[in-house]
């Protein structure tokens, strides 16, 4: 993990895509082509093996492939240059058969896509704990009330069992669209210079089938050298499954405010102090969750611009990809991992939750009063009053309650024993577990 | 359609979001909600028949909704009140019931569902229109042979089928994804002031079901208040639609080319001419669309990054969603509309794809020939060949074969028969229309 | 105003970008260009005098000029069209002369510029009620102190005051770029066919300037047809602005937070009411000011993406600017009302910023124990000492100078005089005064 | 470089973010924080000379910087606690003094804009080469005529002289504001936990502009931590940039294209061939600074919406910028220092120019004749004229004034020697070069 880089991704996603991690990728690619092209019979069993043990060897000057990367425009060309060089100081004859009816995008590509395959077990990983964490949560707050909160305005209750159970099914259905982009892309390229497989003459569906069999890839209908809605399709579900996480990372930063303290990060192993202020837990994975998902919209949108590719290999479309794709694996990985340590361990403060519901003065349960005086006054006319009482009852620092007690449109209507018991929170929940359960099942006893 | 959107939307999805047609969205929202409570026994059945009535009247003023609209914040609150006062003056009993227990987001979300669902059809008959178009254009023209061209540069040739099945395949890919967004996004929005439906007691989830029936409309988990990631899913659906219908735009513009001339729209109907030249036939459908493209993932991003949405109801987020969920749907309509006029009248001049193939004087089959030298030198040492023979033909501006024939170290490898005929681009085809198949199957014979 | 953009726009600026005006605004160009002409003698006075004349008149088909836009890919096709029909009907000899030498581009660039004038005294109006209000509060609460939050976290004290002036200063600057960006943007478009006013002789720079002169708008130094960056620095500089006033609105929503309580927009004419909550406040200002902020950076991505015209006319780029240069626009005269509205009816609740100060129980005076002792003992080993004092404080809900007056090493050092008077605000505000003086001057007294 | 970047960055601009870079940059602060709080009088000047020798020695975990920054949320905690270490094994005394009354923010900020100084150097040596070869190309190429080219159709000609002086003013205006933007960034960031540098007491201003002269930097009014429109507006500046660099690098691919064939890249040290192409000469220039363009749209609005930084000190908004910053820098440079290279070595065939101009067989003078016909017959009228006969011209593949010539209605009113003289592009070019002269000046003679 390099400076830059260390607020925008996690360590094993860095690791990913290190210079050798994407050199690997694209050698594994080389050494499959030779092996099905062997396999085939087009190229020599010989030189296949020899080019796998070139591969092997691996001892490539990295910052001259990145330079030379520079001056091509593509990784492939310099790559190419250099297996075959290893190639050829081993064995002359197989040499020649290195890359054999490949074009540098196919090896880019694929090269890629094996490095996606990778990134989609450490996403894994993290969704899991994730969803274990949340599905927990909501299991065992299902009865703990607090304050909904709409336009960051006190409303009425809801629990913590059915907010995190809106957490948990919104970050499930985003890894449900995530995991069906995963299997769209996780697909060879192989197309040649035209995506014709030309040079290929009659063997070239033959030879992407084996290929794609020893690389454990599908096999696509056709090259994709400038159809790239696969691949935008699955930046999109990253940026999506972000949001999702951003909207769970705000909520709990929120609720963190001093002023509320609702809930904590754990914190723990450098995380969360500040380096002036020794009182601080400061909400430091909604944080990085968040900066993800300030850069995921725009690195979206770089993905969605750069589809336009020209005919058969686009000029700067392709070109802009690694980056941006790259980016956007790492801030997802971010995301959840942040996500799944806040969840993990998350500190509830219940009688915060209590207290901050107690601090409307019963304001919250304006609506409730309403609807009962509405089924005889009618909506709006029980709208004016509660709204009238409600501001009385803040500008005096009274109850709503003891307001309304007082006021005899009301107690013409409602009886005081009524009036005393609208504001319990537990009473006024409507179907927060049912949609609770809803959400979280099949996990739900 | 007014002037400013005249070149971001087609008419019947300018319609679509007109303000009558968004106010009948949200009164069928309100009139079926009525409806439902009456079925369920919460509401009186007079009181349902009379919101309808007053609904249907709809001689609401539009500019004071706007105006009151922009002043709450919110479309829900000034229709409540003016559907309200409608009611009240025919029925002040009914009046009592009018959007009883929802919340003003459940409307107007509903309310955009509705007219998603409606934009379904209307983007639907483009879609099938576009697919018909290429895939007659496809098997038409399989045979049909132009050059690749990557990077802009001439490349091997390829089939104007193959293209076209290109095209066609990245089309439907995205109109299933679309279609899927579609089904996950056309749901009712119902949840009450904090998403529990608390003022419908414990009758919130059977009148949920009755107005999801009433309306035609899922009903899902839970209410989705602040859990956006289907319409955010949905928003990116679109985006990449239109990203491949741009890279076919391009494609076509770029063949529209004076220089190029392979490719010309139909034009007809104001179509395509220009206001100071009077010989242009300017790709007036591929602007539209590529106009269309340019905005789409900055929408896309506005979508994403108001998805982080705080607590029960956000600040902001929800109040940006609709003027991007609308340009999403006109411009994603626009592309579709455009390219499938441009399909269904393209014009192909297939002797100037010949000619453009016959003018790179047969370098584009240097491959070829490096390829078959390769098998007996080496890739490599081949390439280094090819490469000077094919800048001495530029130089000289005589055919590259012509310049080979001169070569001692190539006629020792291959005969002048067999040099004479490696320049048929027919022959150099590889698996095209293998690849053409499978990218159009079922279609195709 | 529609509905559809009533929470995106004012009403002037909703206004201003309608049929009519757009179309007063092409007639503005055509009338100003014949008169132009006409003056340098390249056409007969009579005709100029016709021409506007009759672009007077103005009863175009509004419906029919947007249907035709949409075919023609450009709304100055169809104006010119019509424009020249009224011409004939009054005077055939003058129809020759209608929008003589131009091109279409010409006049719909032009009157975008022409509209953009307009919108520069619509923001300004705005950008001064809020300066206004701004150093108002920041004077008025230049010893008001707060809790300063970081992270969401309470952190050492500072004045409304700074914050305000910290508002302040940010729209100031933003507001000197944008007013440059409107002066280098408010500039004549007017080229001809290929950018060179060629269809005009040798006269083509006269008439330039003599239309720039009619149109009150300045001279570049060349048709700019394709070379879109001073718009692009306008839109930005709208982005830019924008930005700066969610920051505020942000801030200002967090403070009105039923927890924090510490402000509250005014409300009134329909502003802040739930439609079924009769206790609420919303921040209805702040909601669309950041509803206007989750637009912007993806509209400023569209414009910049579409920078990319081909050569002297682009395919799609242009095609796409005007809705985003409208939205653009649009939103951040949203954004300025908002915040203006917001800063003039903001309710300052000093007692409760009192309060959330004391609710620390002295733990954000943790900084300054640190300092004083870590002369003594270093940074780090003070930084140690406090941060174990915070946490005994937070977890026995204990004051922090209680818990340091009992913890010998730190009684070593500091006298209980000492720790008795470090908990004051107001002498815990470092340089913010000044602060706030050099950023609101020259206001300030 | 690494590989991951090698397409989206120049190596200079690589090493200028390199661990290495940054840390030196965030001790540079350190350093000079400690020089100017011993010159106030504020820390031991021993103190001060210990922390500059430790910070010199920099023999710092890197890896472990990184990954404690991950942790922290801050580069400032785990920079500040290693230094410290350092500082204690070599003066327990002055140990105490390091980051005195600082933040972290400050001087991971400050270490932003030290590095952001040194990247305009390397920004300006390639505007200077790429201004120099455009002034060059449009001196020499004042007489050099082309097709102008609207919609990618053939258009009146122009010359390259104007075509470059074009390109060459926009990136001139460019550069102005990017170095305006430059100006306004380059500026301290002190302000301590809250802002008000309260633990520096009274010597808060002073001591601040004792570092802004250590550092060579302005001082800015207050401090700017959630305040980040100058940054905001320096990274659209580069977006803008960008944005007209890329419209050049599309015109020149297009220029190159295969069938246009007007221009071309120099190639050279590993440009432009392909790995499977011998034939080739890529627009690999072109591609890189299109491939940065893809990217800043998305970058800028990354860095736009991260611009609602919360109240003292943002969750999430700051620490999304550093990777977008780094990138907006990187891609600025790739395209300014690529554009430089095309401009520079650009090959221009004249002959192809008017073989192009040629082969529209005179239709591109269709207006010109418009004109001429339009005095006496009304633009209109000689407008369908023109339209029949370019159609009539582009059907029978003969010369647009060999059909005129045998039009009555033109031959009544064009004499064959007029109609003979019309097809000359020298004769047709309007104002371009006094355009091209006011697009270049001073630089021209």
């Amino acid at each position: 993990m390099r400076l830059i880089e260390s607020l925008a991704t996690t360590e094993p996603l860095a690791e990913l895509f290190s210079d050798e991690s994407i050199l690997r990728a694209m050698l594994t690619f080389e050494t499959a082509l030779a092996r099905a092209e062997a396999r085939v019979g087009v190229i020599p069993h010989a030189a296949a093996e020899a080019i796998e043990s070139s591969a092997a060897a691996a001892d490539f000057n990295m910052p001259e492939l990145a330079r030379d990367t520079f001056r091509a425009g593509t990784p492939g060309i310099p790559l190419v240059k250099a297996l075959t060089e290893r190639v050829r100081s081993m064995n002359e004859e197989a040499a020649r058969f290195v890359h054999w009816g490949a074009t540098s995008q196919d090896v880019a590509d694929t090269a890629l896509i094996l490095l996606l395959r990778q990134a989609q077990h450490v996403l894994e990983l993290d969704h899991t704990r994730l969803g274990n964490a949340l599905a927990k949560m909501s299991r065992e707050h299902r009865g703990t009330v607090m304050l909904g909160r709409t336009l960051l305005q006190a409303a009425p209750p809801i629990t913590l069992g059915l907010k995190a159970a809106g957490w948990l099914a919104a970050v499930r259905r985003c890894w449900t669209r995530l995991s069906r982009a995963f299997s769209e892309t996780l697909i060879l390229q192989f197309g040649g210079a035209s995506g014709t497989l030309a040079a290929l003459g009659n063997k070239g569906t033959e030879i992407s089938r084996a290929l794609a069999e020893e690389l454990g890839l599908a096999y696509p209908d056709a090259p994709w050298h400038t159809h790239r809605d696969r691949l935008a399709n699955f930046v999109a579900a990253c940026g999506v499954l972000t949001g999702s996480l951003a909207k769970m990372a705000r909520d709990i930063a929120l609720l963190m405010q001093s002023e509320v303290g609702e809930a904590a990060e754990a914190g723990g192993d450098g995380r969360g102090s500040s380096s002036t202020m020794p009182h601080k837990q400061n909400p430091i994975a909604c944080s990085l969750t968040l900066a993800a998902a300030h850069q995921m919209p725009g690195l979206v949108a770089s993905f969605l611009s750069a589809m336009i590719q020209e005919h058969e290999r686009g000029v700067g479309g392709w070109q802009s990809e690694w980056p941006t794709v790259v980016a956007v694996v790492q801030g997802s990985g971010l995301a959840l991992s942040s996500m799944a340590e806040a969840a993990e361990g998350l500190t509830i403060d219940e009688s915060r939750m209590r207290a901050n519901i107690a601090s409307t003065r019963g304001n919250i349960f304006a609506e409730r009063v309403m609807m009962l005086l509405g089924l005889t006054l009618g909506r709006d006319v029980a709208y004016g009053i509660l709204e009238q009482a409600s501001q009385k009852s803040m500008a005096e620092k009274r109850g709503l309650f003891e307001i309304l007690a007082e006021m005899p449109e009301i107690t013409a209507i409602l009886s005081p024993e009524t009036l005393r018991e609208m504001d319990r929170p537990e009473d006024y929940l409507g179907s927060a577990n049912e949609f609770r359960k809803r959400l979280t099942s099949p996990e739900e006893d």
